[in-house]
């Protein structure tokens, strides 16, 4: 779409989509964001990137538990009561999770399946169902994006990149910020490295990840209360082409802090 | 400026402001930006976030320093010879840091002196002013951020928010981001925890780092070649106040990644 050159000095508009409404178990995202993208005048254009929130990509794939079908295992009872935290919860973040990060002062960080590092395995309890239900993160991101991509060019015509956002504390830095879990359609990364600067100075390291900066704005129309689900970001030349949030987990060999 | 209710479903825009040049030290940025929003047909407006990079704002307060002008430490000679870097780098590193936090495999994150644990302690080779040469961060970045602040409201009597960006990486994720480093005239937090989900949830930890994620969005149109420094995020209802990029520094007891 755009060479390294071309990327910056152009306006990039952050479009909130609203009026989604509920989604259930089995619903058609793609068909949802067409249509009120649609209904509020700002159809989906080739060359926007789509930025979905994970709580209703889950629900529609029908992702949600009921604590009260959830049977805790011994070692779910015993973090549960380090932490003060409902067992059932600990019990369905365990089996989300394939390593325990930190368990201390009331915080369960884990590395989900999918080897995202973040509170409760991205196990959501709000804006679910009502009290007693949690949402689980899809079980491919990547895979959910992808189906996503292609329901809007099927429904629409337009060539898209989507993004499907969540929201994750970080180390040593207070409050949350939205990150990309799944990605379709783009490259997750504007990678600089071997790039020159005006002053001739080779650039070494500089790889961004732009799928993150993406989700990031998106929540800036966002809001958390849930009526925002959905935001197109127009004008940003991204890089099409295959690309998967599963690359963003930084491999272990490459960690530093594991 | 916008209750919470009304941060959601409206259009942001991010504006590139090109043509800043070359900044030198004692240049006036918030001149530099109103000058060159003006002159591309994009005055700063009242409600604005204006995101400026950390590069220029320390060049401007000539925070470069030549490394042929530093001797380094025996201990910086130690380090600089078990990651294989610039000795001379190493020591002024060490200089800006009150910890060192990782160093291993080539990499050397420190805790600056305001408390950002990042690469390199936010000191920077490229984009400066050609080899030898290097930029350390402001000293006090919410300070900087708040003499633009002024400065721009002095000069075009707009009441703006300003951030200071920079590039950091971070653990477990691929790929760096823009956060901010300085924040002047709005919190750098909105708040949900209180908050009523439309199921009746109580929200009970969601506090967004929207400072973080306006620099994030503004990155989306700079590019890392140093042509567009500065970026207007418009139509975004900030909380107007005081606030400071200090306070997203996570305190120590409250790290669980120390």
């Amino acid at each position: 779409m755009a060479a390294l050159g071309d990327r910056a000095a152009r306006e990039v508009r952050i479009i909130p989509i609203d009026g989604i409404g509920e989604v259930r178990r089995g619903d058609d995202v793609a068909e949802l964001v067409v249509a009120a993208a649609r209904a509020q005048g700002t159809p989906i254009e080739t060359g926007d990137v789509v930025v979905v929130t994970q709580k209703i990509v889950s629900k529609a794939e029908g992702r949600l538990v009921a604590l009260a079908d959830v049977m805790p295992s011994p070692r779910a009872l015993e973090l549960a009561a380090a932490l003060d935290k409902d067992p059932r919860l600990v019990e369905v973040v365990l089996r989300e999770s394939r390593r325990i990060v930190r368990a201390e002062r009331g915080v369960l960080i884990t590395e989900t399946r999918h080897g995202f590092v973040c509170a409760n395995a991205g196990v959501d309890s709000s804006n679910v169902a009502g009290e007693g239900y949690v949402a689980l993160l899809p079980e491919d991101p990547d895979a959910s994006a992808e189906a996503i991509r292609r329901g809007i060019r099927r429904l629409s015509g337009a060539e898209v990149a989507v993004v499907i956002s969540d929201t994750f504390g970080r180390p040593w830095r207070e409050g949350h910020v939205n990150v990309a879990v799944g990605v379709a359609g783009m490259s997750p990364f504007i990678d600089y490295v071997g790039q020159t600067d005006p002053y001739g100075y080779v650039l070494r390291v500089t790889t961004m990840a732009v799928a993150d900066e993406l989700a990031a704005a998106a929540e800036l129309v966002m809001g958390k209360l849930d009526r925002v689900p959905v935001a197109i970001v127009r004008g940003y030349p991204y890089q099409p082409g295959e690309g998967r949030a599963a690359d963003m987990v930084r491999p272990p060999e490459r960690d530093l802090f594991r």
